[in-house]
């Protein structure tokens, strides 16, 4: 349990890494929206690895499929099921260490929970993996989001420490063309040669993302519980690697005093606005119109080529563990659509639950 | 909607900051429990406003009545009603700023969203004072837990950029004493005169706590979605203020190497247990037996002395806004049992998912 | 678990029957409703016990209270708390008799499923008592409802196996006076002499109620799983003693050959109609623009004068039941309203689900 | 939405009549249970069209693939994804009469709230063709409920009016065998000459299914929303043709008086049991350790091969329908493993919300 998300826009996980496919099923798509396949593909492709330093070397197709929910190349109000096939899995260096507990890795965790059922190939349904059906449910929500004129960007702000200069809008929109999907091509150098240097040692980096929701309505959220942020940050927490979410100052709010923090509100082409975007576009769990503004932190990677230490699951016994198989350096910029995937689908279900988004599009 | 959370603990939250009352109803604890008024009502006393600086000085007795789900001192199995009564309301203060935008308040998004039949007196449901509601759940939910020995602390860490030092298990099992909820006295001396300094000055400070799950079994979290992390920090955004949740080493995560941020396993006292603890006790969105511990960012509070600019909502004009009414210079170590309270219930959503809390206790 | 009913208009149930109170939440009413205590007080005294034969003798004021979600005589957006206090609760009764398995009852399932701990008091929460919340909730559905122009009737078809001659709509509105809510005066004579000689008996009888929604707009219904039929009976099935629920033709639709089953549609005034209803109204789970017709069988009242032979749960051993207390002979016409209630429930779930009522109402 | 059933048990339906597959995702099966293709393949074969009079014509080879979900031929925790693929879909008669409404279908309701955009091929996801879906996932759940010893059996009690005698225990285990499901040789005998003299007519039957859980553990439901008997209607009701549902006595049960209905508590082998079952298993919404006994009112199949009077929704014109393609003369005897896989998952989701079955089975 625990595979859905969404209450009106429902996405169901399903598939593991080494297994034979990743897949999600959409329920509450409306109906007559126009999608085909290559509209998902798009998406996929940038989380797909690159050929830069920056990524794994497992090569995947990766070529989306609609199984079902689409006719006549419009959505029917019917579930979407959406999923990509796995080839090429080779779980032999699986098959060597299944019973060391990768530091950092959910291993142990899903071990216990599940009685050692689970699919340790690839960490099952623990890999990042998963997060291609994400992708392709996020694409979707996007589309719809686009119908009411909200648009998601998101890019990486720091890596390994190396923090970006702030950019503008133009820039950020260009940031999926980059590398490592940040603005800043000055960073971007610095941060590529880290993750270099990284990788030669063995190592991986970690860092910050960025997500931005523009032209978001007035009055999505719900609350008490289900607040824009709760919403949002639990949705984002479901990609694996990240251990903090905090919107527009955020964690420096702590630091503020309240006549600092508050956003003035004025009066801007006949519109309530804020001057500042200290609430990052969220007040009382609300979104106030201004932009959605989200800083996801990325651990480094666990897999490393270091050779650590660990625990041997089967004997209770200390071990050695050194991981081969074929990993990231630097997870980062991977994960960027990820969180522009999550951000959209729990923008678009709230503008479903705020009826701004209608059950059949015309 | 969007008024329930959990799935198998179920918590419903109703009530205006001046309307009739504040109240919860929780669906799904187990039958046997023994429970009164008492029980809750400590836990309750630990957010009233003190006598010292920091308080508001909204006087309420705020005693809790348990309306339904009790028989004979002991749970049920039907759904508790618990509620306190709104008795020292003068909304006479909201009446004249009524159209007036409180910076960094819900009014705006709230008066927009419910096309302004919100009741706007103190915030209605968007008031602080509906955490008593969570504090009463949590309540319930800690005593559960208590059943198979987790224990939760939460203490305020900074106020105003003033950091503690770090502190041992007896200092935080007494910081529920410290005017501040702070393990640290030297820092709590600093920051008392820090809230002095804010309030002379009109303004307010915010702060970081820290909760912490301790012996908490392995297995809580239900990925891919209904991870520990995200239903965790979904439900500490639903508290006022909140704009920030890490988990273990958080955003600092992002700045370390693998093999730094890595927690090594390792064997002690024949279970599996990790060295440090950057990964706050969650692996994979599942509890590995480790503390649980979380950061929550609280803003300063809002409502602060000092004359603002606004808008006023009906004219669309530009107007002054001077709030008087009742406020706390420092909101933080008031929402320190709130944390407590939010991490308890989803640690009992989840430990009941798991099966770890049976469903009629003996 | 399960006190929660509706995703959209989520009812949520609280109370017992001789504990402190009777009250629902009702999260996700939208705003703007002009809804005031007597409004639903008209419906709920719909419930109460008559002074005819039919009636129990418990005297219960039942004033309904709003607690929350109402400002200035609307709703706020905000959940709303309805309730009314148990006053008139003498449990001696039940402690004579606590450990004697009423037939027919939930006594036995509730202390086996609770452990003893549940509250026998008048059944506690199975109480048909607790029906009152479920007409609290039903009376804000249908001023919901009316907005659109749904028009919900209820009536008894059938009591103690005589049955009523088909009504035409003047006569179905005027059935709340009459004192079997039943629309034909020459079978409601026969039926309150079968009720008094029942009761005469110590005996008790069970009937059919039919309900009708009228100018239900087309669409209404969430297949596959949430189809208007299995929502409606699920709802209904939630009326303690109901036992059966049928649509349309139902259980005579099994007799029937296609060609006479099968409605035929015709335009009529510019609209899809169709010649005769043995749909219900419902074709795939969704409305389709004919009167939704249900059928709910309603089983005597377990609670009888005779005696009757059962089992004491503490010694396990048989033993003679004699039921004093206040009990009606005939139930149905007070489960009339409820019906009436919980196809408002569901069909409002379903109009906010197909964005058919706003969100705000202006 | 509306596509998933279930609480803890969570069954997601997708595909479509003449799509690529249907499937269903099922989200919530314990781990550690031995499952293979095989085991589903058995089930499934079951609703499969036979050779008999009363089936249709389309053959489908209908191959359960199981997707993911399973490792070592055991489940892992994760969610499981079955799957078959659609082959032999001719959707020519369908273009033909896309228009033209097909009487007691879901073609009007579907184009209306769909907007014209559903798939109408087949009846697209209204087609029975889903159920294949509900009995992958039944069959799953079977499984888990053949742990704790429960055991479900359902049967064909009436055909066209022709009613079976009763039959005892060992003849129903049996009725898979019979080709109308049916546990009565010589009514079997009858009711195949009248499907074929309906099928000879161009013309159809209906008729009633019942089904049986024994062995069911005391507590299965949570009321007061989520009753067994609410629940499991629910479920039914989705099995496309379903138009009542009645447990126990039922319909029948509002016709006697509570001394006659009311079943007497005795002790039996040590357990509180009753005499007579005319609350079919279910009291207070709650299992009573009697079998559950449910019956279930099947239309006629809609889709008849007589000329039918309709309306062109294209040209809101009356028109003349002259049905061809595929159809089954009398759909009951398909339905038969239906009714036993929706009661599964009902009855599977109830354990586990009672905890009878573990998470992790050994």
């Amino acid at each position: 349990m625990g595979n859905s998300l969404g209450k009106l826009f429902t996405v169901t996980s399903f598939g593991e890494s080494h297994g034979r496919c990743i897949g999600v099923v959409i329920d509450g798509c409306p109906a007559g929206l126009p999608l085909t396949e290559a509209d998902i593909q798009i998406e996929l492709d940038k989380r797909k690895p690159g050929t830069g330093v920056a990524s794994t070397r497992r090569v995947e197709e990766d070529k989306v499929e609609i199984l079902s929910g689409v006719f006549k190349r419009r959505t029917t109000g019917a579930p979407l099921c959406l999923l990509i096939w796995n080839k090429d899995t080779d779980s032999s260096a699986y098959e060597r260490i299944k019973n060391l507990l990768r530091p950092g890795h959910a291993d142990c965790t899903a071990a216990m929970k599940y009685g050692g059922f689970n699919d340790y190939r690839g960490g099952g349904q623990f890999s990042g993996r998963i997060t291609a059906g994400f992708v392709m449910a996020g694409t979707v929500a996007r589309m719809l989001l686009g119908i009411i004129g909200v648009e998601i960007l998101a890019h990486t702000v720091e890596i390994g420490g190396i923090k970006t200069k702030s950019a503008g809008l133009p820039a950020l929109r260009k940031a999926d063309d980059n590398p490592l999907k940040c603005a800043d091509p000055a960073a971007t150098a610095r941060m590529l040669k880290a993750i270099e240097q990284a990788r030669l040692e063995g190592d991986s980096l970690g860092g910050i993302i960025e997500g931005m929701a523009l032209n978001v309505p007035v009055g999505l959220g719900e609350p008490v519980f289900d607040t824009l942020e709760g919403d949002l940050a639990k949705a984002l927490f479901a990609i694996p690697a990240v251990k903090g979410v905090e919107f527009g100052a955020g964690f420096s709010a702590a630091k503020m005093k309240g006549s600092e923090n508050n956003d003035t509100f004025i009066i801007k082409k006949g519109k309530i606005q804020t001057i500042g975007n200290n609430a990052g576009g969220i007040l009382g769990g609300i979104s106030n119109g201004m932009p959605v503004v989200v800083r996801v932190a990325v651990k480094p990677t666990p897999s490393i080529g270091k050779t650590q230490n660990t625990v041997n699951i089967k004997t209770m016994e200390s071990a050695e563990l050194d991981i081969r198989g074929r990993h990231d350096a630097c997870i980062v910029p991977r994960a960027v659509p990820v969180v522009t995937a999550m951000m959209a689908i729990v923008l678009c279900d709230f503008a479903l639950r705020a009826q701004l988004i209608p059950e059949v599009l015309k």
